[in-house]
């Protein structure tokens, strides 16, 4: 099968085909990282900017370690040295990064919809790497890729999406790819983090998440987003703990052998207790490994769309 | 012919020969940037250190992606995580980058004449990328090269400078460039914005932008840089953009085939408005693009001077 | 011989055979940044982090270009753009980036012992960049290369560390490994800059920096850290230049043939004044040249542990 996107904008616009075509590259493209020699050439003399407006040690530190593992160039450019302070507008930043023939440019932005703005300008390839509350595709492939993994298919399995959903871009992003792949999902937190109308994308909504652990097969906890947070979502993070954090004893009515993923950082003892982040259950630190894999396979196949390559 | 530049420090200490062969060496870079495998091993272990004291995303970024094209090793510094914040001199900074066998080193400096300084101090090439409102020499040889491409010669072209001249080191190094290679320049801009025996540096200069448009086959417009300016230069940006700025009516009054330039970043319905950036006058993508073909041609003769290699 | 430590986390956990191992290595590794092509493929393919929790640059560049002429993959994070500004603890951290499969860590916290907190947890190697006040064994390591280098054995010899002394891991580190080595070691600053109990160690304590200075082969000047200093230290810098600075005049009682060092940046005119740093005993930039060289020789030590490799 041949990939023809062009950009990796949102898991909407991503076919199953493609989805599936996406996660077995990165089963493949993760056996290179376990080598001892951690490289192949096959993007070499390929140019990757790594934008972002926002942010981020985790995402960027994984296409930075997953472009180079592919031999590409790779330059950073952080939004408070660059030419957007100077009042250039975004539009004219991308084009230029296009003049210098960046052949992707991997971006993060804090308005969502910025990489769909900048997709039909450019020729060169975007992957959104998180736009505003809008989508993280990369995310939603690399936590599809460990639940799969671990159970082999994710069709009719149940996931349990649990804390601020409306602030979330990995929520809505692992709500459209779960459901695309014949997942069930549930959301859970409390009234005022559910927005309005998540029913619409084929979810299950609650307040109460020991009803959404009953019986899910995944529980993906999100972060509490301290930065985003206005003070009257939550009255205090003990409160919020107590009333939707994971810990022992709710654990209890969950499934044997559910799976718990968070996206990261995790903020210990708010959203997760730390036995619980570090249990047999916790699927965390794969989620990180397989990112990596994730994002080889996102910058291999958007180069190299409509061509065949090997990868070794 | 021989490179033998051991710095580039400003356009007036290039000869005219100089100046030509950076230009026919750009031009055959350019050609790198365009194949699918955008690389060659020419520059393979040569350590060149981007030290930029002043925040810079484009130049920076020009300098990095022609360095990792030519297979170099780029380092970046910056001033703000420097050794300078914890008060060595700029002398010391440089002579301990070279301590490390750098190769090239590549800054941008807010006093007028930094890399003069250290020009004579040290073996490795400086490459000065701007220092204070003195000179800016890639930014002049990558417009040379823009229109000599366009007009295939620059000899006996008219080019029009309009903005601040006053605090830009790139109507500076263009003002030399341009006229040693036989091109007319005149600068226009307000009273408060034109240096004081500017015409010594053989131009014409007119507050007039009308007078100056009529007749020019290029048109540099410059930044308006927020940054730089104390708030008597100019009342408002609107009248700034009024009295000052390009735009469709004023270009009626050009040449047919005249190109519009910018160094960029562009403060677009200022300096000049969106139609005319984005018209077909406007060369100013076409500069981005040149910008790192010449900065490759820099780091390869600089570093290869006095020796034949082939550049594939 | 075989080098087995994981870890570079202080020069008290390496064997006098361990030292001068790393040495020897370096002494090789020097010649590679002398070569007009400065690079080999000996680490192609590892994955090294630049994780600098404090401001940098001669350590982490040096680190930095050391990775580069190993063929090494290095991706930098600090501080201020990590996911530690997000809440995350520093094992979290540190667990990601092992998760990312990173080969070796390279860390400067602000923490003493951050470092050996980690070393048990992860089997990524670490090295220690600086923690806190404690330890910074490349430093004293490429001290101890650079003093071997000129005086063909550390043995027998006699070094002066003067300045701040309890706030230096520098000093605390070149304590360590000198004395471990054969050296004597005498250590001399104001009343209020020498640890209580520092004799322990092994070391002369004195106030008096011309004692100090008398039969010293090496005197190792620390730099007055502005940063870390309370204002009661010392009253002012030109009272500290005049009874705990090196000069000319101080400098006569010393051996014909003493060795100046610092680790930098120098303080000119404050710890030193610009003719002795500036003089032929100074080996000051001689030390920068040698911090590569055992950086790269620890890089590859500790990822080629109990394997025979050529450096070539």
């Amino acid at each position: 099968m041949y990939f023809s996107k062009k950009d990796i904008l949102d898991m909407e616009s991503l076919s199953n085909e493609e989805i599936s075509l996406i996660l077995d590259t990165a089963d493949r493209m993760k056996e290179i990282s376990e080598r001892s020699v951690k490289k192949v050439p096959t993007l070499r003399g390929q140019t990757i900017v790594l934008f972002f407006y926002e942010p981020s040690t985790r995402t960027k530190s994984s296409f930075d370690i997953a472009a180079k593992r592919l031999s590409a160039d790779s330059i950073s450019i952080s939004a408070s040295s660059s030419s957007i302070v100077k009042g250039e507008t975004l539009i004219d930043t991308a084009r230029n990064l296009e003049a210098m023939n960046a052949d992707i440019i991997v971006m993060r932005h804090s308005s969502s919809g910025a990489p769909h703005l900048l997709s039909p300008l450019l020729k060169a390839s975007i992957i959104n790497a998180g736009d505003g509350t809008h989508a993280h595709p990369s995310q939603a492939l690399l936590d599809m890729m460990t639940v799969r993994e671990k159970k082999g298919n994710l069709k009719g399995l149940r996931l349990a999406i649990i804390g601020d959903i409306a602030h979330s871009r990995v929520a809505r992003s692992n709500i459209a790819g779960f459901k695309k792949m014949g997942a069930d999902v549930i959301v859970a937190g409390p009234p005022t983090m559910i927005p309005k109308g998540i029913e619409s994308l084929g979810t299950e909504v609650t307040n109460n998440i020991d009803y959404a652990i009953d019986g899910a097969d995944v529980i993906m906890m999100l972060r509490i987003q301290k930065e985003r947070q206005k003070n009257y979502l939550l009255s205090t993070e003990r409160e919020y703990s107590r009333f939707y954090g994971l810990n022992k004893t709710r654990l209890k009515h969950a499934k044997k052998d559910v799976l718990i993923m968070h996206p990261g950082p995790i903020n210990r003892g708010i959203e997760i207790s730390p036995d619980i982040a570090d249990s047999s259950h916790s699927v965390i630190l794969n989620q990180v490994k397989n990112g990596v894999a994730v994002r080889m396979a996102l910058l291999y196949l958007v180069v190299g769309r409509g061509k065949h390559e090997d990868t070794n």
